[in-house]
């Protein structure tokens, strides 16, 4: 089987790397040696292991069997994959981006061909295989996931070592763990594409980033650590996606979770997906999410799956006579954490829970630290019960009014 | 898609119960309906959701194209089974015992024939999909698995609520976790036959449960938690596969692990693996490993698999060219925990370190505690470097001949 590599960075010359030097296992494991004939590069490469290109052109028209994608970029790269699957050939790739909006053209095209993306979600955890076919006989009830290392190693580094954001996100940068512009790791874009994708194959949600709750991290302060920490929570950004009857919330945002659970106990950069299924209960799928080998890994299986003529169900797996719903954001309904800083003047604590109550919202914990000697506020945290998402974000607009509030109130959602 | 279910228990009767109950997802899912048409149970069933009956050759003749075995048993399912096979009938199955003898023959007569076994491992955990598909680009390095919920139930008992092992066992059969006759579960063997199953997927090994190390959980005493949790380790009956050169140590033991590894983390009747691949790195898989809703959720993906025409590689996945050997167990290389009971005398310690030293083995820690006052022996705890199993085995026959020693000396591996 011979295969065109679309982009030639970190992740593909690791696919490279790894079809020639584990050559013999991959033919013992699918049955076919899978030879990369040609890779298109943007800048010239020395020592490249095969024949590199900068002409997309003869890329497309190179005699092969299976296109790997690895270029990133949605629409242009859309054009392109949509070419490839019009000529009946095979593509693997490794673009959520891609797949956040253009996943259902994708499938239309790829009818009765073999289209691979495993690597598009959590790197190398085969998270689409085992939600597609592993978990196939569930009805999903629960999908969380942390699905952005970047993030996750930041919080982990805020939690663990007491740093503060933004010596976390330095720390990270200079490790490699995030880029220059982090925006898309941080501020929650990145786990919304991935949150999307898992979506599809579990709810056949044709949802867009545009049309669901996306939060990032970089509002979190260590006053937030510290009330975790006291009150037996983790900080971890998840995307979640929830059934309610037949509709389903799709959020990505920072959650406070128990201490306790399996996920909270996922460090530094690895992903995990935590899904509830009503026949198997919780699963969780734990591993690295980024980096050239772990998504090679990926890739890999999914070249060899097409190698054993096994990949040809269609893309997102059936799902078509689902019939499950977008949850409106509004009618979300979870548990909330609550920060503000307020006057210390008598009376405030009694305005704002009655603020609450208006708002058919109800307390679950508060805490109140001693004012240090030069500070001129109070900081307040509450938890509350279950409420919706309405009533939350109507009482923050109100209290944002306030003329006892120093600075804007920060909500988290609680699972 | 007609099947016939060969065992009507709990696992039986879950299968068939979201069979139907699940139907429409199922339909939706793999694009055919899957009916179970008949049933073979040893006592008859009130209330049974299909027809059943007590006859073998009645369910052996049976129009089906897919015949499920839940009967458990080895030699004369065996049988059985293969009869099915040489019909060219689809087979799905979640009897371990039955593969850990009989794999390769069942691979023999199933080719071309689907047969899935998903259930036989890790009940609802799709470790098979994964192992054989999902990272089928790495070369496999370790497996290490929490394969038997009961023995971890027992495990986290004593180390959560400083139970004994005899509690912490009660405790377990009385909320039905473990039989009355416990042996299988906590003496090793069914995780034995878990970790055969799994190694033939990544290393092509034909061993059977006599040629590998097994030792179970019942000698461990609330003395060996105590040194755990001062060590920061956690004690977890394991199955593990590694690979040292061409070859492969299979053993399945209590292991003293770092209490911050995610295996660590995984308590009561959980089950969960931790592979490393060459690619990927670690990465963990974890869930419910017995029950029937959690084994019928594997049962069923088998059979959508099977519908999909998405089964028709070889059962063990083409690994019949891998050319891994056992490894003896005496070559085993580890680090070792030691527990003695010892006479309070002087220049007993000496005489210690000094067999030690003359066994190649030296120590990494050591622990004796205050002597009580009604005790007239010492507790003396080692850890020790990496060495050999040949040693360690030396060892604790010339510490057994010693008059000093009061009891015989109990050994645990530590990862």
């Amino acid at each position: 089987m011979k295969i065109a590599i679309l982009g030639y960075g970190t992740v593909g010359s690791a696919v490279v790397q790894f079809l020639l030097e584990n050559q013999k296992l991959i033919r013992a494991r699918c049955g076919k040696n899978i030879t990369p004939v040609i890779a298109l590069t943007r800048t010239p490469k020395k020592n490249a292991l095969i024949p590199i290109t900068q002409n997309i052109d003869e890329i497309l028209n190179a005699e092969v069997d299976v296109f790997v994608e690895l270029m990133g970029g949605v629409n242009e790269t859309f054009k392109i994959v949509s070419e490839i699957l019009k000529k009946k050939k095979a593509v693997v790739t490794a673009n959520k981006a891609m797949l956040a909006y253009h996943r259902y053209e994708l499938e239309n095209l790829a009818k009765d061909i073999a289209f691979g993306y495993e690597a598009s979600v959590a790197g190398g955890i085969p998270i689409i295989k085992v939600l597609k076919e592993g978990l196939s006989a569930n009805n999903i009830l629960t999908i969380k996931g942390i699905l952005n290392g970047t993030s996750n190693f930041i919080l982990s580094s805020m939690s663990e070592k007491n740093m503060s954001f933004k010596q976390a996100l330095e720390k990270a940068q200079n490790l490699g763990y995030a880029e220059a512009n982090p925006s898309f790791d941080i501020e929650g874009q990145d786990a919304a594409h991935k949150l999307l994708v898992l979506s599809s194959i579990a709810y056949n949600l044709k949802a867009k980033p545009e049309n669901i709750l996306i939060e990032g991290i970089s509002q979190i302060t260590p006053e937030d650590i510290y009330f975790a920490n006291e009150f037996e929570l983790t900080i971890k950004l998840l995307g979640i996606a929830k059934v309610r009857e037949n509709k389903v919330e799709l959020r990505v945002h920072p959650t406070m979770i128990n201490k306790d659970t399996m996920l909270a106990k996922v460090e530094g950069v690895m992903n995990a997906i935590s899904i509830n299924g009503d026949l198997l209960g919780e699963s969780l799928y734990y591993g690295a999410g980024a980096g050239g080998k772990a998504t090679a890994s990926a890739v890999i299986s999914d070249l060899m799956d097409i190698a054993k003529d096994q990949a040809k169900t269609p893309m997102l797996g059936f799902v078509n006579t689902l019939e499950y719903k977008l949850l409106d954001k509004d009618e979300i309904y979870t548990k909330y954490y609550l920060r503000m800083k307020v006057e210390d003047k008598i009376g405030i604590l009694s305005k704002i829970t009655q603020l609450m109550s208006q708002n058919d919202i109800s307390i679950d914990s508060f805490l109140q630290k001693p004012k240090k000697n030069d500070e001129n506020y109070s900081t307040l945290f509450f938890t509350t019960h279950l409420t919706y998402e309405k009533s939350i974000q109507n009482l923050l607009k109100i209290l944002d009014q306030q003329d006892f509030i120093k600075t804007k109130p920060f909500m988290m959602r609680i699972e």
